[in-house]
């Protein structure tokens, strides 16, 4: 096949990966099949895209152009395309490799990842490849390369007063806000602790969507590294510094097929943890019903794995392994739990999320200060209790842009409120996490920052029928009749019985 | 999430699989990720779609719907589709199963071809189904599983004279026209041989391309039952009477993979023999550079497999190892292949194809007749050389509605040809099938059914510099400059010197 030239047609349509529509007839006559490859020049600009047909959206002698192409082309309806058969990318061979029971040597992981980025790989090929580290596993060596290949997809952040450390959970645990207790712990120990969080993929709310409740989290890498060098810490979205860029797609792909192969996980943390330049990481692993990891043994594995893996890229990972089962707060939605973290600051009440903060902060503090972890966690309740964490807070928000009086009185709830109670008597048996992230959704969360649930009841308490049980958020009336509904078929509180049956 | 309604946005993209497109802000609002699979229902009809957004193309209350969905919903833009969150198909669940080592039930097999039929799964998941395949393979009563499964997906034939004989081959020669050959063998010695044929689908030409020269090949169930039974043969297009309809999905995704799994293969070609109503069925595997299979060792595992299978199946499996290394006749194109067919059924030439034709005709002759393989050999020359082969072709073009009175100087042939000169002396090594296809689509094969190439020699020839060694033939003179230009990157003919240097 030669070169050819086609008519851009813009088609707005996010196809989550590089398509190029050609009309169906006049493909065929062009010799480019469906799931063919073709290098696409506009000016200087050159992508490559998957053929797909269209009997009549395109005409003959027109592409049609996706929106990531049209984006990368920076082409316009109407303007030349020259369009060529491509290569097929080495990477599938690679990819084949694996599969077929291979290891894999640094170029060849390095290949992968980069046709992954350049968007060189369909969707299929994608999966296959994570198929094949599913079934066929990755040893060290082979994660090692993954993990600084995903590393060096994205932005790294240049700290100037070290050691520089972090923490980090697995997730999987609403209302799981621990990271904005220990960024201020640790920082006002002088320690340095960029957090690049993210936003909520599956649940309700992430880190990053709850800070950005007191302070923008949009920050650059050099906005980020001024805040972090100023305060010690920051508390910003990964997205926006474009750290470990590869994990995202990885994750887009992993997350519909529900494959989760530990040396993915394994090297998608700890490249983040690289790319934030930390020396020492503290990782929380949620065990439970309900969480990612089901036992404490598959926990205990998990934790080794990291910490070979730390070893091997120059980084002292400890790993805590913590109750998962139900939720870390009362609360489930960014401003929700925004609120409820300031009070916590504020030295307001004493969940189980203050032991857990303390608890990471203590592991951190032993590692690098060299004493004991039960002395690292008397010194991080210290913080809290001396108000130097709210003090080193209120810093953050500030050098991030946000306002540092903030109180929690000030945060805003949405206009809808209503009570959920109890069905029957009995004892709150399990709040289910992923019930908690999904019904918070329904009300609008986490794109309406002030929707949310307010628990009233912990698991373990005793409840009777009709009692207040929880509170519904919404800016949506509607959206609290759909949650309502929601809760019909999927109980948001489980409640066992006392009392079976009288006979 | 409760029921929506939305209104129809008809798109006309061919996207391969259920895809509905939402506005991504008012999809995020309903709760529909990316991926989600959508239950859309119009009047009676529902079909299971996954989720997409787009921030223009649609609006907030819009739903896009791709091709094949609109077709199955009989949608009109601006009609009211219900649209609900589809349940995760339980079929996600067996792939996992397969991925993780495990073997599966026939219900599990049947429940992922079903959803495989129904587009429940998305192209990601059918690829990790493809790769869980190939990576822990399948035993044999999976693989009877699956086979049972392909066949129940399609239509099956219904032949009233028994037996019923079955020739196929795996694949990969150019200008491999046995089947043209053996039907009117066979079917002229009183026994019943349905061909179900492939068109192209990498190559320049499948055998019902080649046919549709003669006679329609469309024929539907009903059409081809008539034919078979007025006959004892037939030669007509696979996909017009559905047969195995879920082997065309899965080859869609294997083909762009390129994961050829055996056990799929296995399921794929019997359930098609199967589907033919075949007792008896002769296999041809093609063994050699540039054929599917590398080596006759590999070629004795995959006929041992194809046996064994066949007996669960109760199907007595016969097959026939072969050179693949290269073409199977001196031309390539359904017009020139489909002459050059006529001309040796008329006896004027003795090229290997008729050596394999009637080598396969014997293997099946021997296995019915109980005589032996010589013996079928020399049955199946004699009803060549007699011309009764030929005057059942004849019988069976006019039962598919062909003209039976057709000569080999009534195939009309491209208006444009030009000739192919070597570029140096030396001998013949390798013409590569793959090499011969591409070219031939290069210069409009299988569309333009005048297109392809004539070879004038044969691997051993010796050749001068500057001799005639083929001809291009194509309704378009730039495209046979297009071929020309392939050509100089991609040798049509592999040719050893006889003098490397003179020194």
């Amino acid at each position: 096949m030669v070169l050819v030239k086609l008519k851009a047609k813009i088609i707005d349509v996010e196809a989550g990966l590089n398509v190029a529509l050609l009309n169906e007839k006049y493909g065929g006559q062009l010799d480019f099949d469906v799931s063919d490859r073709v290098r696409l020049t506009v000016g200087r600009k050159t992508v490559v895209a998957m053929v797909d047909y269209s009997k009549k959206l395109v005409a003959p002698g027109e592409i049609g152009l996706f929106a990531e192409v049209s984006r990368a082309l920076g082409a316009r309806d109407g303007q030349n395309v020259e369009t060529d058969l491509a290569r097929r990318p080495a990477s599938l061979d690679f990819i084949h490799k694996k599969l077929d029971g291979g290891t894999l040597a640094e170029a060849e992981i390095k290949a992968i990842i980069g046709d992954l980025m350049e968007e060189h790989l369909s969707t299929a090929e994608s999966a296959a490849f994570i198929a094949g580290v599913y079934t066929k596993g990755l040893n060290t060596e082979e994660t090692v390369f993954l993990t600084k290949a995903i590393l060096a997809s994205g932005g790294v952040l240049k700290c100037k007063r070290k050691p520089v450390v972090s923490e980090h959970s697995i997730g999987g645990v609403a209302g799981d806000r621990s990271s904005m207790l220990v960024v201020p712990i640790i920082a006002s120990l002088g320690l340095t602790i960029p957090k690049t969080a993210t936003r909520a993929i599956s649940s309700a709310c992430g880190s990053a969507d709850a800070m950005e409740i007191f302070a923008p989290v949009n920050l650059s890498v050099r906005e980020a590294e001024r805040v972090i060098n100023k305060t010690g810490g920051c508390l910003i979205w990964g997205g926006a510094v474009n750290i470990a860029a590869a994990d995202d797609k990885l994750i887009k792909i992993r997350n519909p097929l529900r494959l989760d192969p530990q040396s993915l996980l394994l090297a998608s943390i700890l490249a983040k943890k690289k790319a934030e330049g930390a020396k020492f990481v503290v990782l929380d692993i949620p065990v439970g019903r309900g969480a990612k990891i089901a036992s404490v043994d598959e926990a205990r594995d998990l934790a080794k794995a990291f910490e070979a893996l730390g070893k091997y890229l120059d980084m002292e990972v400890s790993c805590v392994i913590t109750d998962g089962s139900g939720p870390a707060m009362n609360c489930v939605g960014p401003a929700l739990e925004a609120r409820r973290v300031l009070e916590l600051l504020e030295g307001k009440e004493e969940p189980p999320l203050i032991e857990k903060a303390c608890t990471l902060s203590g592991v951190l503090l032993a590692a690098v200060k060299g004493i004991t972890r039960q002395e690292g966690y008397r010194v991080a309740r210290q913080q809290l209790a001396s108000g130097k964490a709210l003090e080193k807070f209120r810093e953050i928000i500030e050098a991030q842009g946000g306002d540092s009086r903030v109180r929690p009185s000030d945060v805003r709830l949405a206009q809808h409120s209503q009570k959920v109670f109890a069905a029957e008597s009995g004892v709150v048996a399990h709040v289910d996490n992923k019930t908690l992230s999904r019904v918070a959704r329904v009300l609008g969360a986490p794109s309406d920052k002030e929707a949310g649930i307010v628990l009233e009841v912990a698991k373990g308490a005793r409840v009777k029928a009709k009692q207040h049980v929880a509170t519904f958020y919404s800016d949506s009336a509607e959206k609290i009749r759909d949650a309502f509904e929601q809760i019909r078929k999927m109980p948001l509180i489980e409640i066992d019985k006392l009392v079976f049956d009288v006979v």
